[in-house]
């Protein structure tokens, strides 16, 4: 609500068209209205195009199924991220066109068709065992309406591979690096691709890895500008995050 | 080189329109420009308006005067982050017009006017303790170019500081977040602003502070979407993200 | 013993109205006694209202199913925590009346009923994940016989729903604060609530969570005054420091 | 503004008894008020009795004189923690009187004399090496208002120490427990003691000390019951949650 | 083979008493032997009264069944520690009279009877949860030869508990502690007895434990002297070092 | 392709001996080939000898089936680590010669017989719970064509059993030493064996280990030269790395 | 107090041989006779024979001269451990014959002479830079009456060393080693001798040594059964322990 | 001395060519030998060509000078690692020909000209600011007789330089790697060069590089094989191993 539109509320008042109690329902919401949270219908997660998103892990899957149940009364799409075998079992039980992706861990149920973005986020990968997060980040970049470009096993081991593939991934709006071990991927083409780098370390590795505290460091430290970093693993988290930018 | 301009050379030399030894040059350059390397007009660092950057810690003064009096041989503006007193007075004797930001600890010196962008960066940080880190990163925005929004003071402990500011923080295309101690005003702005957050955590604190340690995971474990993360007291790497965004 | 009583033992030697073995089993007890040990009877662990309580982590199904067995001889009522559905099937079997909380990992035996306190204490949870340890919280407290309102799931990350009962927050002699992730609800509400707050950070969330340790240390960090912090997921003994707050 | 205020309000527009610019300018205040920050004469910073406080770790001399020297136009008592020698040099210029700690590392100027509780804090302490943080406790737990008891120098190491006090302890309303190196005090206080305990580690000791952590961990880990914990060294916060509970 | 023996081996080749070959034998020997590799008779694990020992974890079942079915083979009494059901299954198959202890997951042989010390070891534990490691030093301790007191459940959070039982520990000669959580019992009975004090932290606890981490830097930073440290769980060693003190 | 090459290339192509469309072929592979991509004929992973590896961990038993499916059609040696016995009965089904390794999980499939190198790679290692990370190494050193010796529990709690093989491990070009616990043995070998030491910290051990941190601080920590270590576990780096040096 | 003379008292106030006031004052001692309080003659630091020991790191130079000069009204020998050059200073002040050992930070005052034990401590360290340690534990453990054989720089990366002195090594009573780096003396000698060893890790070293962090590990981590730990550079700590022991 | 040395002595012995005091003294010096030890003249640290090393860190001035007194009578090489200006200038004094390196802390003393090995060492770094490290090596490797080539500044945030640089790093028969922040380098090293890599992980950078501690969980974690890492900072244990490898 703008001083326009407050001030035309207490002219109505002033005026009588409009009853005080009437005047009483809208004011009360007026706190969150100015502080945004009233502004409800252009708040991110339940704005058109954007899904509700609903983290599983560490729910039962009953919570899960009452959630997905109550979402599914409303007109948004909706990702649920985290998801295991059981609670897709729960879920299919509805009726309703669910894509699980059981590599990534996600479902996805679109009850609106989204135009995807020209610009695109490039989600590179430096080996076969990041693939579950890689596809995290995919499933939740494509519900988020983002064109994604996947380029997989380019880590620096055998740079001549990524190299190859540079091409794609300079071509993209936002890039999302997805490495686990020492996480070096993400200074390399932060060194070579002059947009936004969002690197999320993963727990691929073992001993001094100390489930991707390596690559979080590394990728923390990174010598080449232009990178940020995301949680351990947090696909979801990445891809949103490019998804902001992209959609900018 | 793609295929049509390779294939067209090689017929020059099958039609003896261009030398052997000629070929032979250009072919040689073929690797590093085939992989991006010769792309070097448009490389990061270099191109127009960027300016070169010189990171001074744990450098030696006499280092640091060397690399700047090379620097003032090209044409592109400076910026020297964590510099000393010392540096400064080492680099005046150049002079040149080097304006020095002891809070920030950085050097600028413009050789050329840039146009600052329409869309703006906020910096936004949680306390006073905060502004070296809000200084590093404001100077490196607006040498990178950058409208430049500072909103300080406004930590979670006295929230209504914050929500007196919240439309700034929303008008800017771009969000740092800088906060120490706990982190929190993160995740507070993430789940009230809906542009992409740049989160650098400060070592502002002390116990079981850990040298940032507790700003940075806070950060990174950010129950707000949108929030990436660099380097603990980074002003400089959130201000080159925020940057690279800022201008897409 | 106080020096009037003891005196007066001493004259009943003195004066023979009590034999010298019966006086040296008073005096045998003594040290104890002086030490508050003795004071037994208004120890905190089975002074009137207060249960016995019984950590069940670690301990096998027939040592928890012993310890309560003996403390069924007893008159208090009794809290165990940690417990497994296999224990409560062992306990069952006592036939007596016992509460099973399975989310919470509790199990409550009532044999005096309690006046619940006129104050009440805010359990207040950032998210649904962190359920369990409202759970064992809320129990706790309850047994210990206070009033209890649970307000769950307004993490920072959508403040609205915080704002929303912060007068039902407001209202509690003291609060208690489960977070897990990056904790930040703690500060958030010690800086709008003008009580002893008392935060649980919790182990919900994955990666640089480090099994809560990022939450943890946000909350020693608290920006905010009024905060203090239980160990990770300790539900109990944060209700157990609040009880003793809400009884002073 | 409660629902009486406002439909009176609302009530004085209709019988055109208030200007609609200056129903706004009521109205343009409300979201702050409906979430409390407007309750600004209560807030618990600036309320009666209650000191501002300063942290000056961090802080320059001349940020720490500006800023006291604007608290001095105020009415309130002022409390300055972490301060050191140079900043007290620096006050002392204003001509007011300042009472200045060295050990406790504290500045307080008392511009309004305060009744102190009847009820009174206990400041239980390890050893003559955790004084710093005893001193800066009591004189915030002074400037707060509280009646203050400090039992220092009970370590563990010779318990004979700490019974010879425990009378005294047991009479506060709330405890204090300030201990570095292994922190047992705070357990055995716990264990003896039916008081709210707040404990704080401190960095007394050294090698696997690691600055406080084990005291820190300790604590957090006290299988006594009843034992809250705040940041390493931080006698501040400690005392601050103590005067919360003691005058509750 | 001290000076004098070498000189007259020496007089023995030239006087022609040896031949040379045999002298080469006793020579070969001699770096050994000087090294007291050669001492072989009085080594720690194979002189008389000790048992040979065997850690199983980590091995397999067949492996562990090799080892002991050799050592049966010898005539000294055995330990196998860290034992699980399938490794006694395998033993028992040997017929020979193997105690098995499951808490302790130890299993001891004994081929001789051993006399045991007059003194004796005192093994003191905090909670019911420290059991295991109890039984796996009182075994251990046991089968080395000495005489042991168990005084369990007297953790500091009850420290009546503790000095009822004071004389008991007090005549001991080595005193074990085991502890988790805090682990304050070792500083405790530190402060209170004056023999050598071996600390075993124990994994008891969660959350801020650490996996026994916060009971290990306790009883590292005790501030009582004569408390020495071992590996966390490990009551085989404690109650090694104990036994070779008891039997100096 | 040296300058001469391509010079004569060149030349073939201006005197129409070659076809262009022939010669853009051998040009399209002509960036790698100058950064060392294209020698691929002399690339470590597929020269003569080298066996291509699989690193198993992360992956299905449908990938790890399919990428040793493709690696049949190759001409190379294979080597899989980290390998459990479902995949080992997936590639069973090829009907090739598959070598598994149950206690270093590995499986090996020779396709040509390699000369073994005269000199020999030392592997030595403290406990038999090592032996997983010793056969680890041992495979992967002979798949890469070294002679191998093993020299197993020698650690230095019985330093004597280190004594009698120390000619052995001194005849060796290269010294691979795997240790848990506290690894000291690779400080000990490092001071009396004049060859390049490479040194494996294994997770064997429990509590302060860490999962083998405790004997990796103690590797790099070595006060012997000529130690360089690898990471937790590593067997199959540490035996590259040997096989590097001993076939230089 | 033990029974006898509790019935005894009892009888004379019964007789009356003693007066109820006088009886009264005997009994208001007891607690702590009972737990050992009282037992204040023979407590351990202050029977005959044993310092009184000052640790003063932490301290200011007053409070150090304060204490001292107490301590100098007592008979007792005194320890002060962590001294600066300052405190010495200030003690000289007293004129007392004060034995400043700045290496190992400490200062003796002898008041009686003692007689020293036959059986001596071994000091044994492993580089130059533990001397500082050495200092200090051999300065305690003097001044607790013990003789002691100091034998230094014999690192295991030069073993011989270590083997040349191993004989004076084991004709020790108990053994203290002090190491830092890796820490690997302290398992090389627990393999070879068969008598209790103290381990003290130091913090020499740099780099993942992370301030004596590596060596603790290792020693805790020890193959060799019979080495316990104290803190990190705690030689007093070690020394007070091997003096228990010593002294049984 | 091997076993016809030794024969032949005995054979002396008894044919009266040698006194038996003099074979005495030989035999004296025996287990050493037998043990390798006494292989003294071959022993590392002293055999032709190999200098005496002495690490200063943690050494007095007066310290170093005396050791450094006594190498100078000996004939070898002198290389004091981790030297300051005061020890330089204490050095001086001596009169030899001393060369001080002040950026790697290094004083060389030659007293025999080496012939310097025609392969050579290659030392690569990321930034000048590892300078320090480099020259450590560097001076290392050229007193143990290594030809060096230096190639410094090729991070991997612009990889052109390094691809620059590649041939003449394949060139060497093995590669020392330093770098500090995210020690991406070793990685992309390892990926593209065939020869032993032993990587330098400098504590150059900050924050969450927490003193080097991510660019060595980056080396023990790099995807490339190949790679062994040193201590933090250890330039001079690289060049060691690196010596030990190149003179194979």
């Amino acid at each position: 609500m703008n001083k326009a539109e407050m001030r035309n509320l207490l002219q109505r008042i002033k005026s009588k068209e409009i009853e005080i109690e009437a005047a009483m329902e809208i004011f009360e919401d007026l706190p969150y209205k100015e502080l945004g949270f009233a502004k409800i219908d252009n708040h991110r997660e339940i704005r058109v195009g954007y899904p509700e998103v609903l983290y599983c892990e560490g729910k039962t899957v009953e919570q899960v199924r009452s959630i997905i149940q109550f979402m599914l009364t409303q007109d948004n799409n909706i990702l649920a991220t985290r998801v295991n075998e059981k609670m897709y079992e729960a879920i299919k039980t509805f009726g309703v066109e669910a894509r699980y992706n059981p590599l990534g861990r996600t479902i996805t149920i679109r009850k609106r068709e989204e135009q995807l973005t020209d610009s695109y986020i490039a989600i590179v990968s430096a080996g076969t065992s990041d693939m579950p997060v890689v596809e995290e980040a995919a499933e939740t970049a494509v519900i988020l309406g983002n064109r994604v470009e996947k380029i997989m096993d380019v880590g620096v081991a055998g740079i001549h591979r990524l190299f190859a593939q540079i091409d794609l991934i300079r071509g993209a709006r936002v890039v999302i690096v997805v490495a686990g071990m020492e996480g070096a991927l993400a200074s390399v083409i932060g060194g070579l691709v002059d947009k936004p780098i969002i690197a999320v370390p993963t727990s691929v590795g073992y001993g001094a890895n100390f489930g991707g505290l390596s690559a979080l460091l590394s990728m923390l430290n990174s010598c080449a500008s232009g990178v940020s970093v995301v949680n351990i693993d947090n696909g979801f988290g990445a891809a949103y995050n490019a998804s902001i930018i992209n959609r900018l």
